[in-house]
């Protein structure tokens, strides 16, 4: 039973997802990867959401990015969503204005566009309030970012 | 049997929903109205969906405006997508670009903030398609239209 | 007697318009397709509208993309926009709001920008309704696009 | 023979049209005005242009603002276009991108929205350049605009 | 020692924070309410974090949104950023780009302009992976808002 | 003495100036162009402005497109502004709102982003009020453009 | 000899010149105001400029708000900016991408939309580089910003 | 000890950290760079503040940039603000609207996207105030400018 769930609403997502999966991977966090759309297969949506015991979910989509909204309607479990680029979109208004402005009573936590490896890292915060081993890695990987900040100087 | 299902996506999208209503009943197309959401009731939204045999969906909603694709993920007749304006929205782009700016393969027709009646008049042109009273009732109205604006010099 | 007539404004529109008659194509859904623009050559937009029994019409334009609503105002018949792209546009919103933010009385059916192949599947969508062997196209569609998402994972 | 002709595309656009009318009142430019809609009364707005033979056309209009380049299309006469705010408008964009994003071979001269007064203005100083009387009175106004700025210290 | 924090950078914030802290209040979660600001007072939100054995942060701020960040910057617990309108904001994509347009490393999850209720509600998700009451408390809350939508009808 | 005088704020708009100047040409308008910068160079603008004896002025511009306004405020002929697109511009708003957001009083007829040619149409539509063979070249262009368009099929 | 000169475009931005008054007159910073146009009165604008012996500059003006650069271009001397806010105006865009896009050479030290408070306290952090005095009545008001922020809770 | 401090965000804002380098090392004006995080580092932006000297502090930063905020919330020295481009950034407007909109009582002084000449100008521009050599710089660097836009005639 993996602990995080991703979900991108489409293959084009899937670099998207990669910087996500590679920072669950580094810190240890379980997690299956889908491609399931909320407007092509919306009752796989559905299935993956219902049949899962995931602590977390991330869901990332382009355009009218409805993925995390959806998923966020079908689990009461956190939900980060991934507004994803698009050549044809406005500034990339669209996704990020689907997965941010988000009716009263069904939260999505959005994090930046395209920031995959944000929606780990608070997928990380979120585990690490229980979870001592992850907390250790989160402080580890802050301290890298850290050094690696003071040695571009 | 309705031939058009009108759902909105809160009860506080009503007003616009009327302007619908309004031409609906002018033109004498049956409709039923539904609020239901993509987000708090969406099990409701795939039921009202799947039961109906309605030949046209108007969907409308402000904020992140989910309601109109998920419609049309769940249907294959054409669904009318109206956003809706809300208080915190970010001059109503949040809904307007979730309407339109859906991917490739599930089409929504969207039509401006706000613009119920609209919605209502892109649904009597479709029926118009095959039904005459329905098409002459789109004449009357279109001369009415243009007499008041000439009437206005 | 084709059953759907595609006008694009400028010459440049072309592979939006292509995405279009693909899927027309696909679905055996007849059309005739024109080069027309509302502000070059604006008598020939009506000629072409006023003389034709075509059930539905496609519009694409970009910049300000009057075409689609001057279309719909020669017409009866549902009138699909698309706004097209250009690269000295701010953000596509001029071409996306001209097809969209249309005044009350006048309906415009808006898809995405560039989004030809949703125009279709619209047009596909309305004349489905009334039509068996369309719908059922729309169904395999459907089916394939599915499956081409559940294949990607 | 009015010297310019005012459109607007809607009765609601009448408070615009009356800074442009109290200016060429004040500069003596004669003008007739019409509500005439690209939109619902297409056919209307070409009789206008065509049987005109004023040097000048000022077209308001809001939303979808096609008015303007609709007559720009219809004559080879200075067009002036006021784009008009409505208040389910995305912060105006609208009507002030369809006013001024015309494609090449179709100028519109646009003014800032709601700019009533300066689209009156823009029309004296195309008069003026062979009319001496406007001229003069352009430097008149001129004058008094300046007065009037220096007074308010 | 309280499950949350909420910072507001301004007194003129405390309507939105009200909304989380009805929620809380509701499901049992133990908050404290700061007003502190990045800007103003900076050293004061520091010491609010680092003093805090909170498992979670919730920041409100408008503007230059700077607050969830720093809040994040200071903390390893997920932090939940609220933008808050403000009536000289451009659109208020100020706030809202403030907050969810975090840098790779440091991540805000955050939530609809004005959301406090959201923000909340994302909480009560995130402590309810491990707390049964907190997540019995959001499938009832859930229930309420699915039949006060379904009773709306 | 030229009929049109353009102004480009930088060496980098001389492509837009060139689109401009290849109508003048082919119109038999005559002109002068220059490069000056009301903020690097605003004496000159000023002396360019006040010494010429020309019908029209054409200013271009990129970022804050400040020059068409400057070269208004010292002329009372009329004024044609053309935003120019600029790599780190916030989608070209910054151009366009500058050129075309002029307040009461002091008007600039501004055309779309980078349309240098159809200021170039729209001088030659104000000369040609009163000039038969300026106007007589604007419907030999229109027909071309016609024809082009027709073509094009 | 004042140390500061504030310039509003217009009367219409007197409170937000009060704003920056009501500081510069609590830092015992001398100041004159004026009213004058980039646009109606350009050469007062120039005269106000050179004629004058301030260290710092406020510029004020809404709209396309070219008065802070065309200062910028006749001064060596620092110019801050302050857009101000206008009925009409897309989302205060115009003004802020006005005064704040400026091009390479030329700078403008831009501060928020209506924040005549922060352009005066920018002046003061100027000044006080070099004036003992005014750096202690920043540290004595930054801690009263300071006092009043905690004293919300 | 330097006269000037330069911070950036991150690494990649090199490019535009030495526009404004050249232009500080043309005046003669001394300073220091660095590259320190608000978000990553922010402990360490606090010290390089506090153990400064330095009469101005220029900080660049892109997407959410809170760094010149931040920065001016730790000095009561003038503090200028360099909004920088990111590829997934909409429209650069998250770093811009980050450092212009500052709350009221920290002003930052914020130039164009990319600016950093104008930044180093900036800074020129408050030094020069007192210091007559750099002064003179300015002089001569804006002869060269306007020399440079005469030429290019």
């Amino acid at each position: 039973m993996p602990q995080v769930i991703i979900v991108m609403g489409s293959a084009t997502d899937r670099p998207t997802a990669q910087k996500a999966e590679k920072i669950l991977d580094k810190f240890n966090i379980s997690f299956e990867t889908f491609v399931a759309s909320a407007h092509r297969t919306p009752d796989r949506v559905v299935e993956i959401v219902r049949n899962s015991n995931a602590e977390i979910f991330i869901a990332l989509a382009g355009l009218s990015a409805a993925l995390p909204g959806v998923v966020a309607a079908h689990t009461l479990k956190p939900v980060i969503g991934v507004p994803c680029a698009s050549s044809s979109s406005p500034a990339n208004l669209d996704s990020l204005l689907s997965v941010v402005q988000m009716p009263p009573g069904v939260p999505v936590a959005g994090v930046g566009i395209g920031r995959g490896e944000n929606a780990a890292l608070l997928a990380a915060r979120i585990l690490g309030i229980s979870n001592q081993e992850i907390n250790q890695s989160l402080k580890d990987y802050s301290k890298e970012l850290e050094q690696k900040t003071l040695d571009s100087n």
